[in-house]
C-alpha cells in the first residue's frame, strides 16, 4: 500500500533569472533574487491566495526538474566533492523523488501571482505545494546541523573595466550588479576540476556571465546580452 | 511541461501510534510522541543514512494519504471553523497535491530505521523524501505568521478513576499517561458540533481514549484495549 505510486499535477511554475542550475545559491535566502510563482487553474483565483498575505514567508515544495536521480550516497561540495554521505543526509538535488524544499521570503501576493525573494529556485522549475511559513513549528534555531553547521561563506566580487561597461549601459545597472555580485559570492563553482584562471560561465537573467577566481575571492569578467531568450 | 504530471514512490511508512487522524496534533513538536519511519530498498541499508546522525531534526516531507483534496478554500479550525482561507494558506491536510511537510525530533538511526519524536505522523503514512534541518536556512524564529502567529494553547487534563485503573495496570502506564494528557491537552476536537459532555474517542496505540470537556480542560474517561491491532 504504502509503495504505491502517487502521481502530482504540479499547482504552478517558477519564472526566476536562474537559468541553469549552475549559479544557484545551494540554499534559499542567501542572495537578494526574486522569482514568481504563476499559479495554475483552479488555484490561480483570489480565493486560494486568501490570507497569504499576513504572511512573510513561505515554503515552496518543488520538483528538482533538470537534476536527475543519483544512487544511496552523493558528494556534498561543502565537503570539497570528496566524502560520501547519504543521500537522506544532504539536501543534495539528486535526490529520491526528486522534491525540493525552499523557505523564501514573500514580498507580493495577487490572484495567480506569488513575488518571492532569496529564491534558489531554476527558472521554469515545477511547483507542488506553497505552504505558509509558521515559525513556532518551523523554526528550530538550536538545531544540531552535522555536518552543515554553517551557511556557505561569501566572498569578496570584483567587476572588471569590460563588465562594468556593460552595467553602466543598463537603466537596471546597480540592481543587476548587487544581485550578480552576491550569487558569484557564494562561489558556485563545483568542488571539483578548479584550476588556477578557469572561466566560468553563468546564464542568469537577460546575460551570460563569465568570472574567474581572484587574488581575493571572484572576478566578473564580462556581461554579454544571452541568446537563451 | 511544468504542469505535466509526475509520478513518486514512496521511500518509506511510518510507523505511529497514532492509529487515526482524529488527535493527532495540528502540527508536530506539541507532544511527546514517537513514531519511526521504515525506509524501503534501495535505501535501507547504511549508506543512504551515512551523515544523519549528526542532525538532531529532520523534515518529513509525506502523503496526506487520508486526506481527501479539497477546493481552493478551507475554514481553519484556528478560527472555530467559520472563515474560510485559501489552501495556499493554511497548512490543511486538504490540499492540492496532498504533500505534508513537519519538522521532527530525531532520536536515533539506523539502517533502514529512523526513530522521531514529536511526531503528528499518522499510522502508515508513506514517506516521500527525509532532509536534515539546516537551522541556519530553515529557521526564521522572526517570520510574521498572519493568522495563525501562535501555538495552540495545551489545557489542563485530568484522568477519571476508571482511566487511572487501566494505567495503573500496565507497565508503561506513566508514558502512556503523558503522552495522553499532552495530545488531550491540544484539543483535537473538530471546530463544529461541539456540545456540552459530548465524548470523543480516540484510538492510540494500543488503546481507545474516551474523552470530555471538563470544567476547566479535558477529562480522560476511559481506557480500553483497541481492536484494530
Amino acid at each position: 500500500m504504502a509503495a504505491e505510486p502517487r502521481c502530482l499535477t504540479p499547482i504552478g511554475v517558477v519564472h526566476s533569472p536562474f537559468r541553469q542550475k549552475f549559479g544557484i545559491p545551494r540554499q534559499p535566502r542567501l542572495a537578494p533574487v526574486e522569482a514568481e510563482i504563476e499559479l495554475f487553474p483552479p488555484l490561480d483565483g483570489p480565493e486560494a491566495v486568501r490570507g497569504l498575505e499576513g504572511f512573510s514567508h513561505l515554503w515552496v515544495v518543488f520538483a528538482f526538474h533538470a537534476a536527475g536521480q543519483g544512487g544511496p550516497t552523493v558528494r556534498p561540495p561543502r565537503l570539497g566533492g570528496r566524502d560520501r554521505l547519504g543521500v537522506l543526509a544532504t539536501r543534495s538535488t539528486h535526490r529520491p523523488n526528486g522534491i525540493g524544499l525552499s523557505a523564501v521570503t514573500l514580498k507580493a501576493v495577487a490572484p495567480g501571482r506569488l513575488t518571492l525573494g532569496g529564491v534558489d529556485l531554476l527558472d521554469g522549475t515545477p511547483v507542488l505545494d506553497v505552504k505558509p511559513y509558521l515559525p513556532w513549528s518551523d523554526a528550530i534555531p538550536d538545531a544540531a546541523a552535522g555536518f552543515a553547521e554553517a551557511p556557505p561563506a561569501a566572498r569578496p566580487v570584483h567587476f572588471a573595466p569590460a563588465a562594468e561597461a556593460a552595467l553602466a549601459e543598463r537603466t537596471d545597472g546597480e540592481d543587476l550588479r548587487q544581485r550578480l555580485a552576491a550569487v558569484v559570492a557564494l562561489d558556485p563553482r563545483p568542488a571539483t576540476g578548479r584550476a588556477e584562471g578557469r572561466v566560468y560561465r553563468m546564464a542568469f537573467a537577460d546575460v551570460d556571465v563569465a568570472f574567474t577566481e581572484g587574488e581575493e575571492g571572484f572576478r566578473v569578467l564580462s556581461l554579454e546580452a544571452s541568446l537563451r531568450d
